[in-house]
């Protein structure tokens, strides 16, 4: 299948080294806002002004949007869903709905496949919420994120007068954990799920003091939560903090039996070393299931919920019953 | 949709139990090859000899068969697949190439829609091995089972001479768990991963030495693993180890970058207080998908990987998106 990159960060690049991994896929080219010749590539992929997608319509058979969420997504995949076949990674959760709508509309349109919310949260969590929630009705969900770096929280802190750079970590509370997976089914507020973990470099003027006081107390970010900071040199930042690992669990408890006494847990845990990377990893293998699904006639906007997970896969049908089930 | 169970042991009754918790399934009634007025149901379920079946045609959606995959199935599922669409568990993975073969000719032969082997393995975690090796394709797969019951090497122990019961637990290794979670990638041995305890129950006048002799000189079942033989009594065993717990994890790891240099581990872990109440409340999802896609005209035989979650889930997919994406 022929895959182009729309949008050149830290997702395209990795999107550009999943492509690598899977023989049935070739890159046609990275396409970028910025002009071309500045954009450097990672394994050398040509790079288009992305003003000229339209000239490589017959050479692409799904283009993978790694735009963000916030302001490219939104406008991003239903203008390029009326000519390609797109998979994005749209996060925002709360807007998935009306996101997932107005990509429908492009793609029914203009007679093309595409999938919203690929990665892994959304994607492989969702998943796993749908699969444990069919198999256990009565039963509670719960899902744990980190240790692992928020950016947006990351960039949250940089907004702060006198934050010259700033990395974020999101930690589970261990006991909150064991009392979910022991099957306590616990209610649990934001402060009991989750700690934060700031690691912080100030101007070297600044009021540490205030900006702690800044942090801790943001609405949304970090008010609800039990937050440590600890100022750090630029150079230990780069030093100790410069990856974007990250990760979780979605876990689901329930009851079966005639009253309900014998208790279940399933758990879909993620370790990453890098965020984009993975999530890279992911939107190649959703675009192999949509360039399968586009050739058996389908249309319209997808998730991960309406796919096969076979045809996710590079294996036949054959070899996956064979060596997989 | 209207479900039907065929056969009635512990899944067939863990299936009855879990239909009650899905308010869109109504249970038709257990067909059983045992004499009816023998069967005695969990909930009172009517109990009908499987020989009638033919005469249900028209009131049965789908059909749960709850047989043995030693020699129930592999002549049941073809045989009913001719005439209901139906669902199974069968779990001798080296089969499955065959028996699917044989389910597929029947089903299209009857335009019936048939699954099989569902449940947690194959099935859930066959799921988990799917997913995590389309997203990773450069990475290995390890799967863990237990701690748990296993029913056929429980079995193996009680056809030993001079043996009244047995329980056998099957056991990882934790250090085998750690170097996989860790991303080394080791190569383990049977051995290395799992180790086997017995509780038996001996006859009064047995050779206890040769009984846990017999055991753990057992080829296939034990002699490759570092097995622990404990005699109980029969009180004991009844008070310790009644229940049919059961679980395991699926780890893949897997690797990206430019030289492969983040690692990443995905691990699908189920705890499980019923292992056949589990496995037959997935057997009720899949029902719910099989009746669902023979709606929509497919027929022939499926495995898991062929079903979207989408389908497998009581709610609909604007409610998936909203609440579960």
């Amino acid at each position: 299948m022929r895959v182009a990159i729309y949008g050149y960060g830290n997702l395209g690049r990795g999107v550009e080294l999943a492509l690598r991994q899977n023989p049935d896929c070739e890159l046609v080219g990275v396409f970028s806002r910025r002009a071309p010749e500045t954009v450097k590539t990672a394994t050398g992929a040509p790079v288009y002004a992305a003003a000229d997608i339209l000239n490589f319509k017959d050479e692409i058979d799904v283009l993978i949007l790694c735009g963000g969420s916030a302001t490219d997504l939104p406008k991003m995949t239903p203008a390029l869903a009326k000519d390609f076949c797109v998979v994005d990674s749209f996060d925002t959760h709360a807007n998935i709905p009306a996101h997932f709508a107005a990509v429908d509309v492009a793609a029914l349109a203009g007679n093309t496949l595409c999938l919203i919310s690929a990665g892994w949260d959304p994607g492989m969590f969702s998943l796993a919420r749908v699969y444990a929630g069919a198999i256990l009705p009565d039963g509670e969900d719960y899902t744990f994120w980190g240790r692992g770096v928020s950016q947006g929280h990351s960039d949250a802190i940089r907004r702060i007068p006198g934050v010259l750079d700033a990395r974020q970590y999101t930690v589970p509370v261990p006991e909150a954990l064991e009392a979910v997976r022991r099957g306590d089914a616990p209610t649990l507020t934001t402060r009991e799920k989750h700690t934060r973990e700031c690691f912080v470099v100030a101007a070297p003027d600044a009021d540490k003091a205030a900006i702690e006081q800044a942090i801790v107390t943001m609405p949304n970010y970090f008010a609800d939560y039990n937050t440590t900071v600890t100022f750090v040199t630029a150079e230990e930042l780069q030093r100790d903090h410069a990856g974007l690992p990250h990760g979780g669990r979605v876990i689901r408890t329930g009851r079966t039996g005639l009253d309900g006494e014998h208790t279940h847990a399933i758990e879909y845990s993620l370790r990453l070393d890098s965020n984009p990377e993975f999530t890279a990893s992911a939107l190649v293998a959703f675009a192999r299931a949509v360039c399968r699904m586009k050739a058996r006639g389908r249309t319209g906007c997808l998730t991960a919920f309406d796919v096969a997970p076979a045809d996710l896969s590079p294996l036949s049908p054959e070899e996956l019953r064979k060596k997989l089930l």
